[in-house]
């Protein structure tokens, strides 16, 4: 429905026509200091009109924090916050009423409920993503100040114009290139350019094929890649909820996605074994002091996080909504032509990059939650010194495991 | 953690060598047919040793129905149900237990729990799967038999071996040849080869990049496609549980899946929208006498399914126990090199068809609890005649809508 | 945490002295006819300053709709609403702010979170009731519509002053008075006397304890019952979600409730069963024409309603607040005298009212949208034929049983 | 449904004459030793037969552990266990077939379900109960060896026959008697008389009244009360999950309960305020060094528990199941007598105690959970000195409260 997460639980509110949009917030950790413009931020990277690349109406989006903060410092308890709809105005029929909208919420909405917002999909309004927004920069303001998380998406695509993603040149699962993006890139050099694609000559293209959309009354899709770094080990609950079932699920609610990918996704399916595993290595960055080598998995094994960065990619339909007429059939199913109405933004994926950053906040923050639960209750146990070394692997559990390991040999005769 | 689903809740248990794997489902209607072999058809085509192409293990997997059952008829009460883990025996040390196998849970698991199984990744065991089989066979029983829904997925490529997916000869989004089978495919057509691959010139070079990776003592991945028919309208929760997010998040819990996508996917942020829409067309298939000629969008909008044919495809990760020697570090940062343990199945892929069966008979049956109870709570509200007409699009409503466009154009001097 | 509910979710926010306090409500069935009157009216009801006996702060509490509904009627998706808090005064510090409050939650917030709103409680504040109010309200209008749902509740004791329950006539375990109460009682009548209790004489003698209490600088607490006529049969889950357990939840998260019991409660453990026994007898209001005798089970039996009006009591403590000197301890544990600070409600009991009715309503819907849920996806399966007489009971069925019964008693030289 | 817990998930199965009734526990902390006699004991507890007052079948309830411990010790994943149901043999009708049993759950099943187990009311079964015992055995294992949590459960009513509650030489809400009971009772104490009163002269004439209702062929209810010791401080969640309505919740779902009271509970409306407050005093028990003079709240404020002693009662109904013939009417509305078939436990609340402290277990385990997740969440933010001192109230708070109140009452002439 509209409440995501467990610990860290976001309830959101509004269609694109009604007073306000908004949400609920609860789980936040008592004592982070937080103001408004620590959400506003990003709702303002989130909101159209930026460029002459998208859309242009330009509202501002404005939140209103209602509770749960005093003093600019959360108190534990829910925040709500809403955001002001301005576009609120009567409705003039036109003969495009009789048509559901192709590839649009109009019609489906309608069989689900029997009845639908007089404007059209209701709840599929981008305007709906606020609350999200909202609530992922509260989450990602937690995990930046107490683990110093990293959460930067962007543009890796738009049609066919894509980063180089397969190396030409080897038989690795992903190129050079797009690694060092994953490994660098910031929030201020996505920023830099419009198309928010860090790779300047992919963005060039990118913005080409955009206007090409533009001038063709037509729209164009592309995929948003996102890379957490810094994420904290142990996220992810087997079995269902495994990391990048969460993840995958918070990216397929954002409207327009139709595909999602975590490490070497598809590509992964293509490389042998032996070339797709991450051998392990001493590192200070993993756990224990154990990192991997290569990162084909997306810092995620067996459905949990082992300090490696997180990375994943996700597809943008094109827009369903078009600046040229289309032949389609009206609601009693005559057909005929839809005209179009209005000026469309042809491509929404820069605008969505907020919007990634927001729904991988709030998966990390509400695994977090968790996994701090079983942590530090599982901390308060004596320790057991009975284990079989297998199940511990302490120093002294693989000299152990080392003995009867070489007994076992030689007793086989090996 | 490990219950999925909110009306139709599946709770499984068990690693791999405990003494039995098993789950509990509540949720399933009262009054249902069902028996042992309802179950166990799905659990056999799941088990391993099908064929020479797959790991040799032969378990039998009978399942062991607990409660909630009488007479062959479903009480409306919980499932209990168990298969007897057969691999119980105790543990001889060897080398290869000081090393955390790459990318395998191994060495996550630990970094959660602090502890695990001593035989390695606990739940993140394939035999997990077999409470999910037999949940889904369940929900399965009941879809056929109320609404003869059909749940066919198959193999649509092993490495880089495809069924022509994206057109050579058409700038269409998916190959009529991929569309074909996706209309017309059976669970028979698809058990025919032992890859599971319905598309014989593939399924034969399947079979030989399998045999390839068998000699290499390598592993290969390779993707699954799933086609719902005759899903019921109107399932999919705006917003955070949109119904491709709950099949994401469901397809994405298997364990070796790294990949989703729904409709044309990936490949429909390249085609514009123009070429990407879904027309609406007089039909007998979809809502209300109103269908799409196409079904690019893979039977949701605006994440409410339509009625069409919904289908998704998944990637799954070449295996990471390989039968060959790899350079690696042990648990304590140690480097070394893990030598292969037995022979392991290199290709997982055509196992994998019926878990992706099951865990798409779970969420439609889920969702379709969900919308079953609004619309049977709705339909005891009187109906309102006061609502305006685009809101609820009866003949009648179309008729006001045209009237009155009629005068606002006029007024407008169009 | 902050929600409640499965399918009629509802989640509220706000202390008493944030900007405003609200709720999201999901799981609304789309088509209900719904204004700001329908929900105002309870919120009033709610409100203090309603008479002298209670406290004099006067606040409008006018509720502010921001989505969910059109013209009148709802879309099915949530309804975000709020109510402005007046008072949002900076903070003069008094010697009182050195004092936990006895018996108030300014301590256990401290202890939970490690910080607490400057005022004190935060989301114990009775504010934050308002949402609940409103919640209820909007599950009342469905029940009503569809269900013609009565829920009533009263005053039914303050201090030792109750409406006689306990029969002084008979071995029977509720009084005959009583019992008339719950059969007829309306709203109007609750609504007579400042007290909300329909039973004059002891009206009477509650007003006179109150404003005993109220001379004394002194409090007193008290019990309101609830009865909910006209209830679909078959609600409530078993076994962890039965009826009572619920409307038992839902009653005790109502601040300072600290007793609950339904139909006889604790006065049905003193009765031997065969008295306490509700016998079978014909009836128009029961489940299939069969109704219970005497109704000292509640309504309630196995946790699932059975067409019987359901009712309930719980116990209000005294108000913590009073305005009278306390000795006690300061934060820091030094004893000392925590002065009162202005006038306070000596007895909140009859502004409890409205929101038991509350709680009731949104237990009682999102029961029933599980129980439709049910109802309407087993409709759609065959009917099985081949059951048990026992398992359906049909007149078929019994015909067998008396049949088969009487061949077993014939063998068993009976 | 048939799961309880939001971190520490319980879920049962399994009805009366089933195969098996067992259950799935999820959430369980790593690394905590257990071993089947650890919730043996607690089943044995449980089971019929132990004395000459309780129904005479002798079930042996060996716990079967299937899974999530190994060596003793947990992994943190799910164990699944269960108890072979000795009774699956197939019915004989009798007349007594065609009467829903009054006061039973067989009619209400039928008119949930429209079908039931052909024994009558399925779930409603006191075997359902197997599973909440062991899952509560689990959880008080790691409350007592991470905290030293005690619960202790005993009988305080039989029919009219009470350990004193209400004081007759004082004004206080509850007699010296009973707390000293609350305070020192030991599970010992309670299985030294079959009753399971620890008050010896209350236990000889419930005793008495047992046996009376034996005589009579009919049943007699009673009370259990149950004190948490050494609970932690800061359990349960505002607003809808404060700690006494999960309680409630959990104490609600036993079969027979009918009334729940925390605390001084109905008593508590009738004590005035400044008596039944709970002043601070200097203690080693509660929340830094800040404990309660009196505990008539009954260690929970504001919904949270403050390191005093939790306590509280709750009512079971006398049993529905007498040895004596009842006119009612049967599944068709024709009235007429129901025999009884065999004789029953004329009173089940002894062995309804060890149920209690099952279900208090899992609330306190689950509550647990959630707050030490948020403890350690918070644990990680930096300190923040911008403050008001009313915020965090530490030493240096009060002593800037001290300083501004002096002045404020100075200005303000006082």
């Amino acid at each position: 429905m509209s409440t995501f997460g467990s610990l860290y639980k976001v309830t959101t509110y509004g269609e694109s026509h009604c007073k306000s949009v908004g949400c609920i917030i609860d789980g936040i950790p008592p004592g982070l200091p937080l103001e408004d413009v620590d959400i506003q931020a990003q709702l303002s990277r989130r909101r159209p009109g930026q460029s002459n690349l998208t859309t242009p109406r330009n509202e501002a989006d404005a939140v209103q924090l209602q509770s749960g903060i005093e003093h600019g410092v959360t108190l534990g308890t829910p925040i709500g916050l809403l955001v002001q709809n301005k576009d609120q105005r009567p409705h003039d029929y036109t003969e495009t009423d009789l048509y559901p909208r192709p590839s649009h919420a109009d019609w489906t909405y309608l069989g689900k409920y029997g009845i639908k917002a007089s404007s059209g999909g209701g709840r599929s309004s981008a305007r709906e993503t606020i609350g999200r927004v909202a609530a992922g920069a509260v989450a990602e303001k937690y995990l930046k100040l107490a683990h110093n998380v990293e959460i930067v998406a962007f543009v890796s695509s738009v049609g066919k114009e894509h980063i180089p993603f397969i190396p030409t040149d080897s038989d690795e699962p992903i190129s050079k290139e797009f690694r060092h993006i994953l490994e660098n890139t910031t929030r201020e050099d996505v920023d830099k350019d419009t198309t928010r694609c860090p790779h300047p000559e992919t963005a060039k293209r990118m913005t080409e094929r955009i206007i090409k959309a533009k001038e063709a009354n037509d729209s164009i899709g592309g995929t948003v890649t996102c890379v957490i770094r810094n994420c904290p080990v142990g996220l992810g609950e087997p079995v269902f909820d495994k990391l990048e079932a969460k993840l995958g699920h918070a990216m397929l609610s954002i409207p327009a996605t139709k595909s999602f990918e975590i490490g070497s996704g598809f590509r992964g399916t293509e490389v042998p074994g032996s070339a797709h595993n991450d051998p392990f290595v001493k590192s200070n960055k993993g756990l224990n002091g154990l990192g991997t080598a290569t990162n084909w998995s997306g810092g995620v094994q067996g459905g949990i996080s082992n300090g490696e960065d997180i990375y994943f990619k996700m597809g943008f339909k094109s827009p369903a909504t078009i600046s040229q007429a289309q032949q389609t059939a009206k609601y009693n199913g005559e057909a005929g032509v839809l005209e179009a109405r209005g000026r469309h933004d042809p491509c929404v994926v820069p605008r969505a990059v907020p919007i990634v950053e927001a729904m991988a906040s709030i998966v990390i923050m509400d695994q977090l939650l968790i996994q701090n639960s079983r942590k530090a209750t599982a901390s308060l146990l004596p320790p057991i010194s009975t284990l079989p070394p297998t199940m511990v692997l302490t120093q002294d559990a693989m000299n152990t495991i080392k003995k009867e390991a070489d007994n076992n040999a030689k007793e086989a005769g090996m």
